[in-house]
Order: C-alpha cells, then structure tokens, then sequence
C-alpha cells in the first residue's frame, strides 16, 4: 500500500461498525463500496450499496471490481448462534472468508483490512493488559473462527512464503474489543453499554450476570473506524495482529455510574447469577497500535456515553 | 476417563501412524476399529476394519457405536496439497473434525485424541525448544486446520464451559514432530528420513534443499503410537495440547550421516536451493508430555534408522 485508499468496499457495510467505517471514509471523500446482506437506505455521494452474501461471487466479484482496499467486517453470526452450531459458523465465516480472499486476489485487491476480535480470541487470561503476542485460547465459536481467519490472513499476505494468493495481496487484521454507540443493534445484544443505556433511558432495569465487576474494554465505534481508516493507510503492518481497544477496563458498575452521571438519575439494576463463560477481565495492550497505524482513541467513557444517550433520546422510536 | 481403554476406533487407521498405533493397541488387547478411505488387508484377531470417510456420518456412527476412546489420525490432505487449495483443505478436515466431534458426542464416545502437527502449528520461531505455550503462527493452510482443530477440540472438552457438545466428551491434542520409520509413504513425501533411506537403499541420490543445516525434530512412529495410547489413558491432560517429539534436533546433514554410518558407506547427496517455507528450525519442548503422559521416546535416532534400513532392505519391492 502506498497509504493512499481510493475505492473501497466494505463487507457488512450496513451494520454497526460498517456504517461508522462507511461515514468516516466518505467524510474523507473516499468512494465506498457497501456489501451487505441487509437493504440499506443510507445514501450519500460516492456510496454504492451491493445488497447480498459477501459468499455471493457473483456479486462480489462485480463489487470488488476497481477496488484497492476491501474491509472485511460481515460475519454470520455471534457468539451465542455460533456455540448453538459451530458447523455452520465455520462454514460461512471461515470457508467464507478464504473464499473472499481467493476473490480479492482474483481481483487484484491491494489491502485486505480483517476485523476480528479482541474480546473472543485471547479467551481467560491473567494479564492486566493483553498484547497481541498473547496466547489465543478461545473459549467459544466464534473467537475460534475469528483466529482461523486471522491466520489464513496472515497465510494470503504477500509477505508469506506459502504461495498461496496471488503474491500481492497485503493484510492486516484488527483485534477490536467491546464497541459501542449510535446504531448498534440491541436486539442482538451485542453490547453490554449500548444494552445499559437504551434500558436506561426507557426506565427498564438493567441486568447484569454477576456482582458487576467483570471488567471489559469499551471503545466508541468512531474510534474503531479512525483504526480501520488507519490499517488500511498503513505501510508496515503487513501480515500481522493489532489490538485496536480503549486501552483502560470498566467494569459493568462502572458502565452504570457513567449512565448515572449523565442522566442525573441511577437506573435500576437487577443483579443475575453469573454465567460460566463470561471471562472476569479482557483488557487490550494498545501500544502497537499506538506505533504502528499512529492512531488511538480521542472519545473517553463519559463523553461515548453522553453521546450514545443523546442519540437514544433523540431517537426514541430506535 | 478411568484410565482404562476398551473398544477404540482410530480415523486414518491404515495410515503410517494409523498402522504402527493399531499395532500397539491390538498387542495391549484393546479392541480396534479402523476407519480408513483405503482398502486395508492388515488382519487380526480383535481388528475391524470401516471402508470409508470420516465425512460419513453413516459409516461413522456404525464404527463409532460402543467406542469409548477416538483416535482422530484422517486428514485428506499434505502440505503442499492444502496450500494448494485452502478452501478444500478446510472444508475437509475444520469441517470435517467438527462434524466428527458431533458425532462422537451422539455416540457417547468419552475421549478424543486428536494428531496435530508440531512441525506447522508453531511457525517460524527462534526458540531451541518449542513448548506448547509458544505463539502459534502456522506459515501452511495444512497448519491452520491443524491449529482450527485443536480449538475445537478444546471447545468440545467437557471441561469447557461452552455449553458446545455433550459436556461428557474429553479431547486431548497430540503435536507430533515429524515422525519416521517402516511404512512411511514415499510417494507423498512425507517424511526426509524415510525418504534419505529410501533413496540410499537404491543408490539414488537424496536431495537436499538448502545446505543441510535444517534441524527438525525426528520421531519414531513407534514411539508416537505409545504416547497416542498414554494420551488416551491419561487423566488430567483433558483439554490441552502436548508436543511429541525426540526432545533434541537432527539436521538434514545429520540424518546423513547416520544411513551412512548404518550403511557402511556414504549416500550421494545432492544439494539444491533453499526452499522458502521451510522454517530453519523446528525442536519441540516434551517437558509435558514426560509430566503429564509419563511418557518418553525411547527408541534413538541411530536405532530408528537401522530399523528402518532394515525394514526397506528386506522388502525391496515395497
């Protein structure tokens, strides 16, 4: 990559991280290219929607034409679907994307940008903060198909040896932890803090599994897609890992106090046992990022969740 | 698992280690099925052979039904092939493992031991020796699957809190090193040492790729069926790897300079380029394995390579 990004496309354009990636690049006047099994009537100048399966190779190849840098965010499923059926999540979201990969190189796509994630691959851990060279023990599905793609990430590299791909194809995956904000999909309960506030402001109580202390890595999805803008832009990260996090822990009580704060109010909170597979601390080390894409987060805890209260308030049909 | 093994079936029964495990099994009067693609005319009392694939739920529940311990030895494919095409290397043998898994969990099967790869998990690396706890970043689609597996193994462990399998299942992983010996494939190259051997006994010359300093851990299929059987006995490895492996490193030059001194006079060697992917180093750490499987390899390089001149000189055709 010569650090210049002209025409993308992005997998799962239309979900939660895609659309912050989709309006940041587009901010940037970059031409975007959404994929997205999910009909989306976002439009805006330079943004063309490709509705269907990134399986799909027909319409990929048709949305991969021209393009020098592919995002790769759609996924299947989540964590609980995929422990309901790891078969299936292997199939589409492993077989799936080794296939994106053969269409990439056969399209002569530069960079590959992956997103996987920094909350499911590592699995228990002791570490205060986890670095990328960590030991990966994921304890469900889902991270475990996420680190299979990692690797045959690194496997289509260009820098790899293997002689798989078409020799120029460059990748970078991005180990992003627990993020939040506008747009993210309650029903699917993928973020404990998006989950908080949208009970919060409906005066529904909050559940937590737990005494609260289990303490995760929060990080705004602007953020994220500054890191997703940045891995694609940058020279030396080739072949490799980043941890794209907030750099801090905030434990589920903590998530309260910060509603707390902004509504003026504690919300009410109903304490349930805890569950078996929720790891006590996931906390990623975010120095390499912090080097290497020269990027980190600028949104804190508090001002994320003004943010994301303010949009729920003024939204309140979401 | 009480430490006791009765009625065992062994996927790839008919393989290189497939064979020199049966073998083992069937000398300690443990019952064995063999499920295996092809035809095998190996028989003994106490034998039973299943002609077939392990994709073959079918063939798979009949051989699996009263088994109390798996030996999952089946891959569909080598280095080079699954490099090749790395969608149908995981197709078959990610996909493939995890169907199988179901079904041991259907047949009430109460442990897997599952054949992984020592010398392609690991990847590059500067270690001396590799433990089980070194990062794992495979160069080789055939050492992604493998990695894939492990995970999956571990996701299946009753120990695991998954909620994913029966949650009566015990799995535990095997890293072989590059194991030798009598009835090693020469066609598919598996291994240099049966190879060298093979070349000397009819004054063919080995080729070396590189200058012959490539150290690579060398195990005697032999010594591999012991520890695959102590793994299958053994009571608190569930859910875990262990190397298997010689516990030192031989260089190509090495293995030589052994057929030669077997032999009586020295082999012709050609040497020719360095081959990108092949690391130039690969020890495995067997610490564990001596802890956890009271196990250790005794049979010496030197005395492995006499039998396996041996065996060769007295079947010439073969």
């Amino acid at each position: 990559m010569s650090g210049s990004v002209g025409q993308v496309l992005v997998t799962g354009g239309g979900g939660f991280i895609g659309t912050a990636l989709t309006r940041l690049l587009l901010s940037q006047g970059i031409k975007v290219r959404n994929l997205d099994f999910v009909p989306n009537d976002f439009t805006a100048p330079g943004l063309r929607h490709f509705q269907g399966s990134f399986l799909d190779h027909g319409l990929t190849r048709e949305a991969m034409a021209g393009v020098d840098c592919l995002f790769h965010l759609a996924a299947t499923t989540f964590t609980r679907e995929a422990n309901q059926n790891p078969a299936r999540d292997a199939q589409e979201n492993i077989l799936g994307t080794l296939q994106l990969l053969d269409y990439a190189c056969e399209a002569g796509v530069k960079r590959v940008v992956f997103c996987s994630s920094g909350g499911t691959v590592y699995g228990p851990t002791d570490l205060d903060l986890i670095p990328e060279t960590a030991p990966t023990n994921p304890i469900s599905a889902y991270g475990i198909s996420k680190l299979a793609c990692e690797k045959y990430m690194r496997l289509y590299d260009a820098s790899s040896a293997s002689g798989v791909g078409n020799g120029a194809l460059s990748t970078v995956t991005l180990r992003v932890a627990n993020p939040y904000g506008a747009g993210q999909n309650i029903s699917k309960a993928q973020g404990a803090l998006t989950t908080f506030c949208h009970r919060a402001v409906r005066n529904e109580p909050i559940e937590i599994w737990g005494d609260g202390t289990v303490e995760r890595d929060y990080i705004d999805v602007r953020d994220v897609a500054t890191a997703l803008l940045a891995a694609a832009r940058a020279v030396k990260v080739s072949g490799t890992e980043i941890n794209i996090g907030s750099g801090r822990g905030a434990s589920l009580n903590e998530l309260v106090s910060g509603i707390t704060a902004q509504l003026g109010h504690a919300p009410t909170v109903t304490y349930r046992a805890a569950r078996s597979f929720d790891v006590p601390r996931n906390i990623l080390d975010i120095a390499k990022a912090k080097r290497a894409l020269d990027w980190e987060p600028v949104i804190g805890l508090r001002a994320g969740i003004a943010n994301l209260l303010a949009d729920m308030q003024s939204r309140p049909e979401a």
